[in-house]
C-alpha cells in the first residue's frame, strides 16, 4: 500500500506539476485546496480539474478568511494586481503569511491522515520574490512541524517536499509535460476571468507565457483576448 | 503612541489574562480570535465579552474550517471528550496543528498592522500535554516567522509572548486578578453549554477549578450542576 502524501494544490501550473510528480514518486495523493477569498474562484475549479484528472485518493477545499486579514492585491479588492513586473520588490500580491497559514493546515491534515509527507509548488528560482518561497523557509517549517504534533513528539519526521524549488518555468513545464500534466486545465493568472480565462498581462501570466516559449512547448493557456 | 500587538483570545481563563498583561506593557491590543469548529460557541462569545471589557483597539474572528480536518475531540463530534484525566499521554482534545494555525493567522495580520508583537496564552507547567505549547515550539514559530514574512526580510524581528509559559494555573489567576480580569466572564469547559455554564468534570474544568482552590481565590466559574 502507498504512503499517503498531502499535497496543496491551487490550480496553477505549478502545483498540478507537484501533484504528478509526487504520484509518479507512489505516493497516495491527498488534494488540499483554500478558498482564501481569492478575487476569483476559477482557480479553485481548476484545482478541481487537476485532481480528477489525476486521481487523488481524496481532494479537500478548506475555506479560511484570509480576507479578513487582506493586506495584498489578491485578497484585498481595493488593492489594485500591477500590470508591470516590478524589480527587486515583494509585490503586492505577496499575501502576508500565505504558506505559513497553507502549510499548518496541510501539517494538521497530514497528522490525521498519519501521513508525514506534505508537497508544495515553492520555486526560488521564478518566484516573484516571495519570502515564504525560500529554502531556509521551508527547513523552518519543518523544524516546526515535528515540534508541533503529537506525531513529532512521538517520533515521526516530517517532510516538506518542494520538488520544483530549483526549477526554471521551462524545466517545470518540461517536467510536468512528460508526466502527463494538462496545462489547459491549469489557472495561473491573478485576474482570470469566471471562466478561467487569463489577462495576458499580470505577472503571473507574463511569467508562464515566457516557461511556455523557454521549454519550446506550445501554450494552451486560454486568453480573455487574442495575443 | 502605543505599539500594536495581537492578542490570540479564545476566551478562556488563560488568554484572558494574557490580554490584561499585554494592556498592561502598554500594548495597543488587537484581539484575534477563531470560529474553528468548536463545539460550542460560548467560547467565541467569552472571548468578545472580554476584549470588549478591556477595550481593545479592534477584535476579529476568523472562520476556519479545521473540523474539515477533524482528529481530535473538539472539532469531530465522532471522538468523546473524556471526562477522566489520562495521565502521560497527549489528549483526545489535542487539535492537530492548532497552535501553528492560529500562530500563522497571528503572523499575518500583524505584519499587516506593521505589529511585531503576538501574544498567546501558552503554558508548560498544567499544559495538558499539548506538543504546541511548549518553549521550543514557540522559539520555532519565531524563527520560522522572520523567514516567512516581507517585513521579516525587511529587517523586522518578531516576537511571540508567552507571558504565562512558566506559571501554574494559581499564579495565572493571581496574576490576572490583581490586573483586574474578571473571570466569571470566561469560559474554559470543553463542553459548555450555549449559556456558557462549565460542566465541572471535563480536563479544562478540573484544571480551571484547582486553580481557583490553590490561589485561594473564589472561583466564579457558572456551572450546569451545584458542586
Amino acid at each position: 500500500m502507498s504512503q499517503p502524501a498531502v499535497v496543496l494544490l491551487s490550480g496553477g501550473l505549478d502545483s498540478a506539476t507537484v501533484l504528478a510528480i509526487a504520484r509518479s514518486q507512489g505516493y497516495a495523493c491527498h488534494a488540499l485546496s483554500f478558498d482564501y477569498g481569492q478575487r476569483h474562484g476559477a482557480e479553485l475549479r481548476a484545482a478541481e480539474r487537476v485532481a480528477d484528472a489525476f486521481g487523488v485518493v481524496e481532494r479537500k477545499r478548506i475555506h479560511i478568511g484570509l480576507d479578513a486579514i487582506g493586506g495584498s492585491a489578491l485578497t484585498d479588492a481595493a488593492i489594485a494586481v500591477p500590470d508591470q513586473p516590478q524589480e527587486g520588490v515583494i509585490p503586492v500580491t505577496y499575501v502576508p503569511a500565505r504558506n505559513t497559514v497553507f502549510l499548518a493546515f496541510a501539517l494538521g491534515w497530514a497528522e490525521v491522515l498519519g501521513s508525514t509527507d506534505i508537497f508544495i509548488g515553492v520555486n526560488a528560482v521564478d518566484y516573484s520574490g516571495y519570502p515564504d518561497c525560500r529554502p531556509a523557509f521551508i527547513q523552518a517549517f519543518e523544524t516546526l512541524a515535528n515540534l508541533a504534533t503529537k506525531a513529532g513528539v512521538e517520533g515521526a519526521r516530517f517532510r516538506i517536499h518542494t520538488p520544483l524549488i530549483d526549477l526554471s518555468k521551462a524545466e517545470i513545464i518540461r517536467a510536468g509535460t512528460r508526466l502527463g500534466v494538462d496545462y489547459g486545465l491549469t489557472v495561473s493568472c491573478y485576474s482570470a476571468d469566471p471562466d478561467g480565462r487569463a489577462c495576458g498581462v499580470c505577472d503571473a501570466c507574463r511569467l508562464r507565457a515566457a516557461g511556455f516559449t523557454a521549454a519550446g512547448l506550445p501554450d494552451p493557456t486560454r486568453y480573455r483576448h487574442a495575443r
